[in-house]
């Protein structure tokens, strides 16, 4: 598994159960950080004095490691800085390396559309375009090295409907909750946040009872496929 | 599994490989077709002399038995009318009667537009709004028994992309298509759709590359997902 | 041609134009009135006096006559009352009967979607129903008596950005704009609007030098193509 | 303000807060319940021995007019069944009576989409179509008596972005919230959902300050403009 | 209030009225103009014999000057060139200075789409993103200074229909509309559009009866709003 | 005419039909390929050992050029590399001399989406901004020369459903199905796609015996209009 974050924290309040279950059931997983958020979204380390962006980098890469550690992934921030994040062509190919190098079967990435952040939007059409660029075209030889199509979901955005998000996929992450709260946790210049996403998802869970959840799911994940699926039944 | 057919043959070109993979793999499946198609697609039926709507459906029911039973399912028909298909409160209760009774997993239904054909999406609306009614709200108690909330896919409209149909799904069928040319053959008076359903199994499976698919796979269905899935792992 | 207009006036507004174009050409066209528009669309008449729905409609019966004779089109009311109008069964069967009986190649209807209107969606709709029912299912034998396929168009709504109307057939009504402010003035009991309709068209001639017009384009009626084209030639 | 709700709770969870601050500020306000959800939503009340509808609607009865009450509406049930809700050409006119008595300047309905509920979408419809056959076209005289076009907004569903809601006006309900908690307090045959929507109020707080909010705003209510807006000042 | 126009000319047209409202009430307004036009849309300019993009610069400069000082605007000229506009982080970073100085209430800016032109998606999209930065993410400290979230609105395209534009603000100019005319006025160089846009005025303010407007109000300026709004009464 | 096609064979499968009937009655056609796609879309190519950059442009060139020539076009390659695909400010300038020096009446893009390919959505963003930078507004004059605005169509994607493709035009072929089945057989190295386009053709046909087509049509292209038309008959 494979997730391309905007920021040092975006994947923990929406992806972290995701990683987790994928870990705990024997799989790796490698999140790629492409900025740390250090300028636009580092909270409560801006209200300290004297703060400057090289040390909120530095903390913030900490507790990205810590967090992604929590559940079990590798952490590889390309640090290519934030409001506004470009990925102009050098970092594209670091990106597509990523992806040739993991061969991930899943892939996680940003809500194409965000009218709330500079942002995300370029992290995550970055996130397609690379996948395009390491797949070639439909399995025919190419003059690079490619990978199998990896299944793409986007995960939750801050604010799923103002983002046209519309999720299809519902994952229940309660064996795990355990650990996506600790990764959580080691977001401490956001710790605003944690409380918030615990809320979210219960609420999903709630939501999933329309779908047979039974009472016993009690934290619940929502992604929206972004590749369509082959099956072999129904 | 559960299909709701508008006419006696629209299940066949879309969904046989479906009902036949499953059945194939131990389950059980039930074809509802909520009329014959007698007035308005019957096709060469229409070209004998002296031919009446009575025969036709005695005709159609036939058939329409016949390629359900190549691929392992029952055949309900409501015989409802067609050109144009209506599903008055009465139908409707008869309609609900089959989730209750057959309590599917899986529903199958016509996508919700095709700008043309009168009766597929008056077919795809009622279909939808009966397993509402068969559902009620999120596992709550109710007046009424419930059945809990199948899956739910729309199967490929005859255009797909003048009907918004956005496949999400695709069907691998190979192992079982000899039983979809079976039901196919059996719909003796539309023979004509028998090689352009072929063909369009071919081309799906061809596109099915670009998600992963082996030269092995040679026959594709594809669907379009209308309820959200709930999942243990991406 | 054949133009379904949910009350009297709504052809002339925004059709009567093509109309005038087609029937000036040499063609025949008939204008299908569903409804009078008695009760809520006939403006000034309702200022009068002991004024009854009666009346109202044969006044509006006079004008909306007078209005088709202008641009040289037949005049068919089906009287089926207005605010709210509503299909039932047996009206679809004369609404079907008029295509059957015309065999048009145009059809000319309401746009599907209009909020600030109770009766045009029922209209459109009511006419999409009715010719499909009229053409049966992609030229196959049935067991009614079927038309080959019009090319199908709406007409411009009165808020066009507010009903989703996205146009894309331009049509240059210069040459018979007389016959279209005749049939205007006929419309008596809405005198207000014949005004506001031909700055529309002034509107419209404008925004068509963006498709190559020259300044001899000054009136100009825009509309959505319903159905695709079958060309010989881009 | 006139609230059009589906069943007897629907307008509590989504809309007691708006209702509160309106009557708190003097206006007055009715909620026109189309049935009393006694089939469907009546949750524990179906799980006592021997429970008959008449039973339901009774208790469901007192207890939507106390949630009403405590937010100072009046409570106008039209009893017209649920599972499934129709509105046939008879409660259409007792449903516009009640917007042509009330005159309202806000109408609070479903939104138009709802995957998940057979009725919502049915008395979203039927509040629109009772909207425009009590306006008129445009203030022009018309056969009936008709009110000035109120403003139109759709209340959040219950799983908004299931439903395609796109909330574009987000009410600050904190100076009432206690009002809302006990009209959620009022209907005990769903107790469970009012944990639900206190949290749900606190996460539209929270995105509000993506809009300016401050700490001081805790709880909000999220709704959908139907109706272009009418200013004189942006 | 703060205006984001592509050319020189274009917040005259669709946004004058709104800005003279706001001066009038006594509000300060800016208008930063990302160039002059000066290559594709300064029109009768270049039927001259010998003109010059400088000469055009200037004239188009003046113009410009004229028509925000007529609505009681400052004038900010970028000159990024046209035809194609755009927008590197050097001009990025001085759009977002002129946030940060101005700290607007209001933001209008160009819609996102237009199949017609160009350069305005490209400003739409650049002034959307310096808000953004502005901004900084939903009221946390960030590395740079940041103002409070302003409403945003798309002003009307010139086509509106075709670029997806649908207005949900009617904006009632009628009491500054002489500063509108000698806001067009002062564009001398494309004095082939004022026509145009008056009638565009009316247009939209006979639309506006079915908003309630009375006959008073007789010139319209409409937007479609970008961002929800915060409200403490509907 | 003027075809923009992202890689060397693009144009063939989806547009040779067109391109032929427009030669063949007359007129002229040139075929711009931004890329030979020459690392991602050479297919067979790669599979030889040894294979570089430069041998499989070559092929590419000659391939591109004899397909072209089998359809009456010239064929102008520009060169720009492909996966990915970029159109910087110089590349912009010579593919808007291109259609400076054509004029074409036709122009034929790539569909503005494309969730399979990199390339694809470049080629076609860029077709259009060149087309609106070689036209200016409106007839307007501009410092640069202008075309009069030619008419623009999306040929059909590879996957039409993935990619929100609604076709609206379609295009009878059938005269000229031997210049296609020529050029396809030019591609030699993406000679396993000849037959599937084959197969297309003949679902196309089959679609537009709903438009009215007789069993006489046996190859259709479809395109999707990208501009309204401007007609002076409906």
């Amino acid at each position: 598994m494979l997730v391309v974050s905007a920021h040092a924290a975006d994947f923990v309040w929406r992806a972290a159960g995701a990683i987790a279950l994928h870990t705990a059931a024997g799989g790796t997983a490698t999140v790629v950080c492409l900025s740390y958020g250090e300028r636009g979204e580092s909270g409560d380390l801006w209200r300290e004095p004297g703060q400057t962006v090289e040390a909120v980098k530095t903390r913030r890469h900490a507790e990205g490691q810590k967090a992604a550690a929590e559940v079990g992934a590798d952490y590889v921030p390309l640090d290519l800085g934030d409001y506004p994040l470009e990925v102009p062509a050098e970092a594209m190919r670091r990106l597509v390396e990523a992806y040739l190098r993991t061969r991930p079967d899943v892939l996680l990435i940003h809500a194409p559309a965000d009218p709330f952040n500079p942002d995300h939007p370029v992290a995550s059409a970055a996130a397609v375009k690379a996948r395009l660029l390491a797949m070639g075209a439909g399995g025919v030889p190419a003059a690079f090295p490619t990978i199998p199509p990896p299944s793409m979901f986007a995960f939750e955005p801050h604010q799923p409907d103002q983002c046209g998000f519309a999720p299809d996929t519902y994952l229940d992450v309660t064996a795990v909750f355990d650990r996506k709260l600790a990764a959580m946790g080691a977001m401490a210049s956001q710790a605003y946040l944690a409380g918030h996403y615990r809320q979210r998802a219960e609420q999903r869970a709630y939501q999933s009872r329309y779908l047979g959840a039974g009472a016993e799911v009690r934290y619940v994940e929502a992604f929206q496929r972004m590749t369509p699926e082959l099956r072999d039944r129904l």
